[in-house]
């Protein structure tokens, strides 16, 4: 039986997935996932051959006495370039420099391979499966440590310039805001994912300390423990401080949205990552915020919704990627 | 002898061009353009049947004894229904609403036609003669009185929900800026505009008297006099005060332009319009600007130039929706 492997290495964990060829092809399931923190140091040489043991128990644990591999799908985050299958730089990892990880896995398990942007790959997945299913045109956003993207048009994803379409997460949002690690400043992941949620919390905390008890108690009273979960915690028990840090939280998101949607006006956006999954009370804010900041483009005809896989979507793109490394179209 | 029309109806004047099929479609070069101020009071009753009698007037112009007329091509600002070729409304212009304009031309003139908004067939007019020739990804936008723009994906015009795509000029630029009757605040169209760059010269030519003389003498003394092109001719001659006010505009237009490369990482980014068309140092100054505002992607491989067909994008891009109507692939 024909099977399809997909891959998805991240900052902290990698992810492997395996399906019946045409079983994922019909209903876009993976039959097993075997999920595991980074071995460390986190280098390639840790990390590869670690992805390779898993597929090879994944094949060997299957029922079909003769398996066969038929394409593989990856998934990573980073510069990279999709076509040649290298890695250029994988920034939450040590010593991924110009790794030609494709060809890696490729030779090892004895299959056709590609690879493509972890957030280029969660667009490909929900378009194929998820929230995103049946539309011509969306945009993919995860929200989470960073923020990243994937855009759909015509039914297939935008690369563009060095695989760099939908990075979204460096869009300005804050005129003069902090500076961000890609050398701009006021980015949108600078002031909206989890990440910036927690350094806007613990200075507001500093700033306002009686204001902060309920977000500093959350984080077990240190301000260096103060994460977004905490403060969207503290959101729900109705604490003033925490409510308006998700309140400008949802203003940011629909400054970027709103540019996304005066370039593309595409028919969905799906937002994914931990910060998006929170709660649909935080989507219906964002959803309010953005009809202040677009006017010319109908956005009553725009979904604005959850990702339908959660953190699953870039997996699953992988696996989509997977049977396109086997020959099928999508 | 077959031929192809294109029209272009702006809020100030209209143009009808017309050309041979095949010379067009090989050399995209019309032989002969007519320019006219829109014919008062600028409504569809007024406008409408002007258009037609010029397209008569060149077809009876031509040495062909018959021509036959195979396409038209019509380009129009403000909301329409491509799909239906029907003008929604049109804000420069007094009663045009549900226009059905491309029937009427299409019925008057015993001619398929197809229509398009006009910065969209700007962008479809570079991309096939212009500035973005062979390139698959590229995005046009255009500077005068107010900014456009128009999107192509993988050699095609992109249109978005509600033809939307490529409303660029309504990106953020300016968190908590002037109020944009869109109902955003600080889009870019408020910031980096003709009409605003004659703003922001005017306030600061009344906050300062002093440092505001030489660009209130290129309007002759009078503040309501001030316009863009006074400002860049006082920037010329070493004004301090207008050579601020041109590197504020390259800012803002440096993030707007930063947003869309991180939507879409485009091969080019085409400016036309009279303010791109002013100076190849205003240009570099921009593209300056830009890399302060990107990082993340290999802004090295996108050229940011001014538009190769100058104010006739937009009409060179109609008559390839001209050739289209005929049944031609573009």
């Amino acid at each position: 039986m024909q099977h399809i492997l997909a891959v998805d290495i991240g900052g902290t964990k990698i992810a492997v997935g395996i399906a019946e060829r045409s079983v994922f092809a019909e209903r876009g399931t993976l039959a097993r996932i075997v999920t595991e923190r980074v071995p460390a140091p986190g280098t390639p040489a840790a990390v590869v051959p670690r992805v390779i043991a898993i597929a090879r128990e994944l094949l060997g644990a299957l029922s079909d006495p003769d398996p066969l591999l038929s394409g593989i799908g990856i998934a990573i985050g980073g510069p990279l370039d999709h076509r040649a299958g290298v890695v250029i730089n994988f920034p939450h990892l040590p010593e991924w420099k110009n790794v030609p990880l494709r060809a890696m896995l490729s030779e090892a398990l004895g299959a056709p391979a590609l690879l493509d942007n972890d957030a280029n790959l969660g667009a490909l997945g929900e378009h194929a499966w998820g929230a995103g299913r049946g539309v011509e045109d969306m945009v993919y956003m995860t929200i989470s440590t960073g923020i990243g993207g994937g855009v759909i048009v015509g039914g297939r994803l935008l690369h563009g310039v060095g695989s760099a379409a939908g990075e979204v997460g460096h869009i300005t949002v804050q005129t003069g805001g902090p500076r961000c690690p890609c050398g701009n400043a006021g980015c949108l992941e600078m002031m909206a994912s989890g990440t910036a949620i927690a350094r806007r919390a613990r200075q507001a905390v500093a700033e306002s300390p009686d204001a902060g008890a309920r977000i500093l108690q959350q984080a077990g009273g240190e301000a260096l423990g103060i994460r977004a979960e905490g403060v969207w915690a503290a959101a729900l028990e109705g604490d003033g401080l925490a409510i308006r840090l998700w309140e400008e939280t949802a203003e940011y998101l629909a400054i970027g949205l709103a540019a996304i949607v005066h370039v593309l006006a595409p028919r969905v956006m799906v937002l994914g990552g931990g910060v998006a999954q929170t709660d649909e009370r935080f989507l219906e804010a964002v959803r309010s915020r953005m009809r202040d900041h677009v006017g010319y483009v109908p956005l009553e005809r725009i979904s604005v919704v959850r990702s339908a896989l959660g953190s699953n979507s870039p997996l699953i793109g992988a696996a989509v990627l997977g049977l396109e490394a086997a020959g099928d179209q999508h």
